[in-house]
């Protein structure tokens, strides 16, 4: 018993440091972070990445219960975990639109952009990870995504400082980052318990890998319409500039 | 909003006044609750039942998940249900095994047949009617689902006086029933709070009752599969002979 | 060789046997039949009955496609088989439209009823087999459907009588019986090809027997909605007496 | 009429000169196809990229029969049209097989690899746009891919003649060039006769930027993992080493 612990132990230390390198990678190349370091941008940089956040946030509960609906012969208790968390995610993308809305957009007087294509590319490899392939994958996505805040606070903090927001602006990063401390033991516990053999730490592994990397991608691509609106060149987020200035 | 949840009342008093028909019908007309209160059956009906019953909970708390994954415009309150609700019925064909195999039937000498074609058949319609068409009408089905004891009880109850069987070679019913009586509440103030037009509710009672036609249909499918064995014919369920004698 | 063939022969007669003892059945007791034979219906009941084939035929080219989507280690020669026949049932339920509407009902007068329960069940059933289990097994719906004019054109030649109508306004029946003549020889060919071992083959069967049940009793609840209609109780077909007196 | 025939025209060129333009791009940009037209490669490069074409294209047939069978509403010969052109992809994957395998692997000596992280994207993404969605869309994928012979053929030639490749080692692009001649013209007829709105317009525009990045993407993940092999680095292709030298 302690030698299984002790390898998925080393399984998972091996998951941190490749997230270490991921992250150190991502966060040196990234144009929006360094925009954000930098104080080189404005309100509108904050609502696009809100607004894209928004988009795939909102199918997280949905991809992570398919998992349940489709592993037949997973345990029960992965299947619970499956089915609570996904309730437990459901309605999170409404926090990220109370902060995307609380910079002073005006309800009904847009509609909200459909989601850039590196969204949409995130929302479809997240269902078919979910859908398809060894039922224990997700995990690899909620595996870095439960334990971002790490990562990610320190820009998230910069744009709360240049912007002025409030805490309570920051509600999907600051609310979240409580809830995720669970969930992280949560997914920690099940990759413990559930990953058998080394094709189930391969699999979680690519998806962590892959997953992380769509989503660094998604955030270059909203820096990507930043600069587009920036340009002035058609936008569907040209509304951000009437209204937010 | 007195009006809207008196409405909801006289609507769900419709649900309760056609399930009081329909069970009345099918309590009279089935041969399998005939066969028990008349005493004319041994542990082999019981079984096939158990196994019939297994076959079908297997797939609740997936059809319930389905619901919340495909539900894309619905309240986060009702979302947050289908996913709570699939979490608590995982697992909960474990105990309809449980109790068939407290029979004294050996694991491992046999597999499991598989379901009958009418309980195939509810299977089914219940992934249809969670993948498709109004969002909320699943809930039809957990209505009387849930609140399906005070019916069957007493053919229950009859079977475990003649079989001798203790309560805990009844936990799918016995400890179900507990669990059931929340859900019920659930259930009721989900379609309270949700049902908001006349087509939903239609919905709502068109599910509950081919749901429940249907299940009455698996039952007699179980005592026909039960005469069959009797008779001697070919049967998948033959190694009920040889170990329930 | 010879010998593979002649097993796929004896399985391919046992079901045109099985076959024939269930239409037998089917037509002795269908009070549907009874009523056409014995000349008392009137164009509603045909009206019925071509709306709810109508929903059903809508859905064929769909599940039949299923099978080819999700079927991956099929064999080539069976995948193009379900896209190609696909691609042939593809609209085939404007012929039960266009035969309905040649009674005489008024475009835009009406919107079409929800398929009855009965309907519904049958669609289900056939997107559950179609997707899920052995990928042959739609061949069992297939091999009954495609040969069924001489068990039901009897019966729809009375219709035809009785109520006056031309061939061109049994088009659903007429030129789907050219068209599925072919269609019956490539399904016998497929189970001949593809049915490999007597898994397969009892897969088949069992579609074949449990979808050509749940049609036999699409067509009573037809019936039933027309019994139903002509005792002036609330129903959605209420517009055909209008308009079909 | 005409006018609507000449939108679509402008509307076509407008898809023209935008793939024109991300082709060149593309073509600039690639490490691959620099590696090809400066000869600094060998055989094990051709290996990659077909093996990972074989995995993506084992997918188009079953994505492209997946609009038929979700998109409820569309016109019969749209649906027909995705049946029967999934119809002619399905097996499509065993030329790139074909090809790959007569270069001298032995088979059965190795397993096929999973597809790299990119082409899995890439699988995701063109089930996702096929599944949801403007049901049109998916022609936005097939715009591109049954044109894109002009453009690749170049660096395919350049492949062939350095590693001495005859026609017949070379079946997945030059007998589907053929194929593929009709098809892009029923994508044309497709795109005239069934895009009404400016919506379907962009929705077909956006999936076909999208998808032929991510193709792109998956050429240079090739390169990568062939960059990686030569490196000496683990691979899931080190079997190439040894059986390609």
């Amino acid at each position: 018993m302690e030698k299984t612990l002790s390898l998925a132990e080393e399984r998972l230390k091996e998951l941190d440091d490749r997230l270490e390198v991921m992250w150190s990678d991502i966060l040196e190349r990234s144009r929006f972070v360094q925009a954000v370091h930098g104080g080189e941008f404005d309100a509108k940089l904050f609502a696009i990445y809100m607004f894209e956040t928004y988009h795939y946030t909102a199918h997280n509960a949905r991809n992570q219960a398919l998992v349940g609906v489709r592993a037949l012969d997973q345990a029960p208790k992965y299947l619970k975990f499956c089915f609570h968390h996904a309730c437990e995610e459901t309605g999170h993308e409404l926090m990220a639109l109370h902060d995307v809305m609380s910079l002073g957009l005006r309800e009904d007087s847009f509609e909200i952009p459909a989601p850039l294509p590196e969204t949409e590319v995130l929302i479809a490899y997240l269902y078919w990870i979910s859908g398809t392939g060894n039922p224990l994958r997700r995990l690899g996505y909620s595996y870095w995504a439960e334990n971002v805040y790490a990562y990610v606070m320190p820009a998230i903090r910069k744009m709360q400082e240049v912007l002025g927001l409030a805490d309570n602006q920051l509600t999907f990063f600051i609310s979240h980052a409580e809830i995720d401390k669970e969930h992280a033991l949560e997914v920690r516990q099940m990759l413990e318990n559930h990953c058998r053999t080394r094709e189930d730490w391969d699999a979680v592994r690519r998806v962590m890998e892959t997953s992380l990397s769509l989503t660094a991608r998604m955030i270059e691509g909203a820096y990507d319409a930043y600069e587009r609106l920036m340009r002035g060149e058609p936008s569907p987020y040209a509304f951000l500039n009437e209204q937010l200035g």
